[in-house]
């Protein structure tokens, strides 16, 4: 047997059902994103390396990105992530734009990563971002976005929350610990991986970056206290404002939140599902203060975030919903083909039916009828056409309603409304 | 002055504006598509470079596709074009599929070339397919899909023709003139430059392929044949059913369309703009009735085109086809902030507007009332919300009509209503 050419690892196949599932999650995205006033923007898929050097991580600049020489011997990257672009762009117009800008998008990024359960090698992410204001009533707004998708898709507060944290509330709890300045981004990758290492592991972690085990112990004080936000005017803002949204019972406070990216400065949140077993989090962002300054702009404060395909999906999938019928055949009528002669009557019946708003499909050959009708059984049509030389003679077709298991003779000038009369009353 | 940080060259950036134009361009191509029943699918965008190897002709893959190594030693591709991956996928689930197969996508293609008008090295790309049938009238519905999505952006047939050849019938008139069977895709090549280069140039070329001067004249005599169609049952069955599709004036024979991928095998088609400055194809594509067996399927029939967003954005643009406000922010309706303490009552009514179906923008920082106007008018919204202490006593809020200079106080229950009855009646 000859071998198919294999896709790359790490890449996915979009057959009609899935690309159903994925244009259905892009649409509720739209939806949910113009609800609240935010424009779409799409950034180039590739980008100089150079634009993530700054910020974004040295993890995923270093060792999952993937990176070429282009012919001119730059070195570019396929993007790992999007705010450096959205920095970029609102640099090279800051003076144009009008404050604040809301903006997001639905498109394709990769990370050279092992793939495995709920991680792919290219995968699509929604972004959505706020730039121009530093308040946390916009905070607020967008983690009241990423609340308002899941209503739209059926997560309710039980099946999805999202945690919120702080900083700035971090870095004054650090200090009054004893951490100094230069140990705190070392720090806060250490809070990062509270929850992803075993404990006696991030504790060995933790008295390697030369903690103290008073320290250590400080440090586990604060990441369990749940508490905590009541110190901080900008949390407390935040809260009071997603109770005003009615979003209450979607957030909650977790200080070992902290965003594995360089670049956040304030509000940081994910969302994850205490159900099932999909334990990585469903979306991820916060505020971003310093990043237009950092790509050549003038300083400009920033809050988004970004939420995947592959682990929205996985999550929907296991709860059971995605809606049916996603990716089916969007045709419901099938004109069929009688014989040669007869052919270009039957296109042109299904143009008369287009010109009408109908989805329609012409069988694309002279066979067997049989034939024609069990495809449009496989396809599952409602509707089925025939124009034979009996119904030519007198300008007719028979109007086939496969669902109803009726048929009926009609003026073909009068086949469009008769059609939409039965589509209708169903 | 800082520097920011440039774009890669050939990619662009898609501010609001140009996204809006993509997305309706898109938007127009699901319509188009889904009339004729096709189910929207995707292929990844990275794909061995293997895939392209056999069949996509060795300018695109050995000149001008970008090519990487992954970190597992692997050649990589950004795939410059779709229908390998259309074979790929179609050979990996041949059993299941119910023929015939009509499938579309939209998505970024990628191509090493110098930028000029017209051409970017990112680009998008309708791509639209149907498999399994072998028909003159398959091949129309191909035709009779891109000439629909013209007729919808308004693109008359004085403004597009759809140029159509065969490639069947060009090898027997090229036997007919004793050229060999070795020679002839070098002489395809040669006739795909015919309109590429000056007639001296494109001689010389002929020349130099060891083609004798009486061959030359010949192969300009069939080239020149706008009659020769007629002779294939083919071509005259494809516009037989073009006529019956009503669709006569988009069409026309032309011997110098050969398309230059190798794996065409029938019916070939390009679209131009007669007017104007834009020379590129709009769209084009044919019959490959082998590719599925090159890359390791069951032979199966195919027959499909491609069309990118750069030419068909410009020609839309110069021809003013664009529509309107495309890109424009979506929300019409601004509620204010009065003042810090009213914050959770703006963010409340916001959020009351939105489960009634409405898009609105919440002003997300309690400044001067001033400068939320202005926002507003920049953002030209036509309804503007205000609710400060006096509203709020009375448990109402006032409601400023932008474009009909009114304004009215009302029940904050009640506020739904009556913005929607200010948007329909208007």
């Amino acid at each position: 047997m000859r071998k198919v050419i294999q896709p790359v690892k790490g890449t996915r196949d979009f057959y009609p059902e899935e690309m159903g599932i994925r244009t259905w999650i892009y649409q509720t995205i739209r939806n949910v994103s113009e609800s609240f006033g935010y424009q779409e923007w799409e950034a180039p898929l590739l980008e100089t390396l150079d634009l993530y050097a700054a910020k974004s991580g040295e993890e995923l600049v270093q060792e999952q990105s993937f990176v070429f020489l282009d012919r001119g011997g730059d070195k570019i990257a396929l993007r790992p992530e999007l705010t450096p672009s959205l920095a970029r762009l609102v640099a090279q117009r800051q003076a144009q734009l009008s404050v604040p800008v809301r903006w997001w998008s639905f498109g394709p990024f990769w990370r050279y990563e092992r793939p495995q359960k709920g991680r792919t090698r290219e995968f699509f992410q929604w972004n959505i971002d706020m730039l121009g204001v530093n308040t946390p009533e916009a905070d607020a707004e967008l983690i009241a976005v990423a609340a308002t998708f899941f209503q739209k898709v059926g997560l309710t507060p039980d099946k999805v929350t999202i945690l919120i944290n702080d900083r700035r509330l971090m870095d004054s709890e650090l200090s009054a610990i004893g951490i100094l300045a230069e140990k705190k981004n070392d720090v806060f990758n250490l809070i990062d991986r509270r929850n992803k290492l075993q404990y006696a592991e991030w504790q060995t972690y933790a008295l390697s970056l030369g903690l103290s085990e008073t320290q250590v112990s400080g440090l586990n004080e604060i990441l369990d206290n749940s508490e905590l936000w009541r110190k901080s005017t900008e949390l407390s803002r935040v809260f009071n404002a997603l109770s005003a949204m009615g979003l209450s019972d979607y957030v909650q406070y977790d200080a070992k939140i902290i965003r594995g990216l360089l670049y956040y400065t304030g509000t940081v949140f994910e969302a994850f599902s205490p159900t099932g077993d999909i334990r990585r989090a469903i979306c991820g962002g916060g505020r971003y203060d310093n990043l237009l300054a950092d790509v050549g702009g003038d300083p400009m404060p920033g809050v988004g975030f970004a939420m995947g395909d592959v682990v929205i999906t996985l999550l929907l999938q296991s709860l059971d919903l995605i809606p049916t019928g996603l990716g089916k055949v969007p045709a419901k009528i099938l004109v069929t083909v009688f014989d040669q002669e007869s052919f270009p009557a039957s296109l042109e019946i299904a143009k008369e039916l287009r010109q009408n708003g109908l989805d329609v499909i012409c069988y694309p050959e002279a066979t067997k009828l049989g034939k024609q009708f069990k495809f449009g059984d496989r396809i599952s049509a409602r509707i089925v056409i025939v124009s034979g030389p009996d119904e030519m003679k007198i300008g007719s077709v028979t109007i086939k309603d496969l669902e109803a298991g009726t048929q009926q003779v009609i003026l073909r000038s009068e086949a469009a409304k008769y059609i939409k009369d039965l589509l209708i009353g169903s």
